[in-house]
């Protein structure tokens, strides 16, 4: 099936936003194994959207519109599909409903321009908007099948997810679905993984290898078409099994939206145990991102930015003496800070970094040497790293290899 | 004049990058009073790439492409470009002695399908790559233009304005440019600001006045077409007086690349003082925005993330009796946590931030209550806010607001 996606709204051609759904469509299709071969950008005008729609029925078979549901007058997706397929628009009564107690909950008065947004196609299925007041709508005419959906992300996702995708599996013939894993990788750059992989990457034909480089991560997504999750996860096992065998150290977990800070939340939880952390030139970039997830409490006692020497004194009490013998870039004093955030915050672990983000050196020490500090009750050690990039890349890099480093220890014990 | 923005590339229709060439390029030629009528992404294909050149060529004064310059059998907007014009593809020698010296720098073999990079439509006028091989081009064909761009943005953005935008500048007949300056806002939301100067906006024609929301931001960009920069100056002073007299105490900066934490540094550093920062539920974003930019150490003394109690009574010596009379979320510890950091490192200032961030309650107290608290040598305060949002949003309207109230005062004394 050919498909193609139509994005309408005069705010994309200003460059005010991205064309992210086009993005999210065309990810979501691709795992469906549906073609996406074209998108288009096309701004609030009858004339030029009905240009666009014409072209589209010529050359595809599915046409999803995102946008151009709402209330003003700028808004006319539907009636333009309408006046092209020759349809009549209807009130569609649960849409209708949606809006009025919408109003009647707030104490707003209705104005009668809301009420256009329950306007549908006769005889389209509708898609409930779960999150706003415009229905979205599939229509058939002829072999052709139109999908139109509203344009702010969040409520166009769940829609399509909670009911435009159910109903596109629905309408296959043979039953038969996309099973994948994603698996997360970090300390391993995309070609190198590419290189060990090669022999499975270019034989794939069914389960399908995907790389995608998200620096400084790399995520793998392994696909197969099958006809139940039990049948697929039984396809995907002997090459999970073989990526497992060869890159496995570098694997920190499954699915799209696990993150280093998350899997290390996790296996601390259910540890019982907390770590603390003292960040020079990352600057309390760790602390940001534990802290980002609900429930970090639990397992994060809390931080130090130490980003001056002053401050490795007065907050760590680091021994002076070492800060001018080997300098506050060096395995000793990413060792001391790691068990100082450690001890002085009782913590289980205490973890460090120490380096030069640049864009100077320090104490003439290069760019990109970052010592990263693991303290336990009874051991500390310290681990060198070169990184290349800009300091922000450098900074990031850094954080999640401290993050990486704790989660694997925890993990081999 | 009618433009639009084709990009080649099957990654796009993948979902794997959004197309956010696409997006800069139609901020960019906004600026430039030329309007964007199209977006249209198309895949590595000869065949649709043609049909997609056709139609633009018949509804469109100037067509931009970007992508397909590369090397590999997949690069093929020039081949198709050239095939619609009937025109020859060159090899240019400025572009082809980059490529030769490229790789005998790194000693590496050129394969001679690198040479395709140096190939350019006869008659071109050349945009070159100061950041990759393959150079980008401007043809005329009739009346017609045609601006050929590579895909990767580091190489795209900066060849669009060192090279095609001054091309285009000195094609128009009439000397005339677009001034504008773009106003930076905090503490006020994007519906009060429209309000405020909604007379203003409404009957804008020229200046133009444009508000942009970006969370928890707004920025205001006034534009005028202008024969010279000191005649824009002097037609946008009345507006920018008349905006700075309704909603100045918002305004932080000016500039597009403009922060918070950009102007706090300057105003820090010309006054030659220090801050520290005691963060809880912001968990360590504030530091991490100050330390993201190069210098932050002669300005920023270090910070603590005491996100649990225990942090704040072993890093900061809190009161234990305060914390728990009035909780760690109150106006009382704000002030304590932010004379407590600012002493503990010998700062000018001291900043903090106590809140609930979500999604749960914390003692009692609701979620989105924030107290910062902001203490020189001889004065503490604290100021109470109520955000809304997930607990994302909230952390950085609290990082935020702590940031601008310490800046609003350095600027008040």
């Amino acid at each position: 099936m050919r498909s193609e996606i139509i994005a309408v709204g005069t705010e994309l051609l200003l460059g005010q936003i991205a064309n992210t759904n086009a993005q999210y469509l065309s990810q979501k299709l691709a795992d469906e194994g549906i073609g996406v071969y074209f998108h288009t950008v096309v701004g609030d005008n009858r004339q030029r959207l009905l240009s666009v729609l014409k072209l589209a029925e010529a050359r595809s078979d599915m046409i999803i519109l995102t946008g151009g549901l709402g209330p003003t007058q700028d808004d006319l997706t539907k009636e333009t599909v309408a006046e092209l397929l020759n349809v009549q628009l209807i009130i569609d009564p649960a849409a209708k409903e949606r809006i009025v107690n919408f109003f009647a909950r707030r104490n707003q008065p209705m104005t009668s321009n809301n009420l256009r947004q329950a306007l549908v196609l006769e005889g389209a299925h509708i898609l409930p908007n779960d999150h706003g007041l415009a229905p979205g709508m599939v229509f058939h005419s002829g072999e052709k099948i139109y999908i139109l959906l509203p344009g702010p992300p969040s409520e166009m996702k769940p829609m399509f997810e909670e009911y435009a995708l159910p109903y596109l599996r629905s309408m296959r013939k043979t039953p038969s679905m996309l099973y994948s894993k994603v698996l997360r990788f970090f300390g391993i750059g995309e070609s190198a993984l590419v290189t060990e992989l090669s022999d499975l990457i270019e034989g794939q034909n069914d389960p399908t290898i995907a790389p995608y480089a998200k620096e400084p991560e790399v995520t793998l997504r392994i696909t197969t078409l099958t006809a139940s999750a039990e049948e697929g996860e039984k396809k995907l096992k002997p090459v999970l099994a073989e990526i497992e065998r060869r890159v496995g150290q570098f694997i920190y977990g499954e699915g799209e939206h696990t993150t280093l800070e998350g899997v290390l939340l996790h296996t601390l939880s259910e540890r019982g145990q907390t770590f603390a952390a003292a960040e020079s030139c990352t600057g309390g970039l760790i602390s940001q991102m534990i802290t980002s997830l609900p429930g970090a409490s639990s397992v994060f006692s809390g931080g130090v930015v130490c980003y001056t020497n002053q401050a490795k004194l007065q907050l760590l009490q680091i021994d002076e003496g070492l800060l001018s013998s080997v300098g506050a870039v060096s395995a000793e004093v990413a060792k001391e800070l790691a068990s100082g955030i450690r001890a002085s915050l009782g913590a289980d672990y205490g973890i460090s970094v120490t380096g030069v983000a640049g864009p100077d050196e320090v104490e003439g020490k290069p760019v990109g040497l970052v010592y990263v500090g693991i303290a336990s009750k009874d051991h500390a050690e310290a681990i060198e790293c070169r990184f290349a990039g800009t300091r922000k890349q450098i900074q990031l890099r850094s954080a999640k290899t401290a993050l990486f480093q704790l989660w694997k220890r925890l993990k081999e014990r």
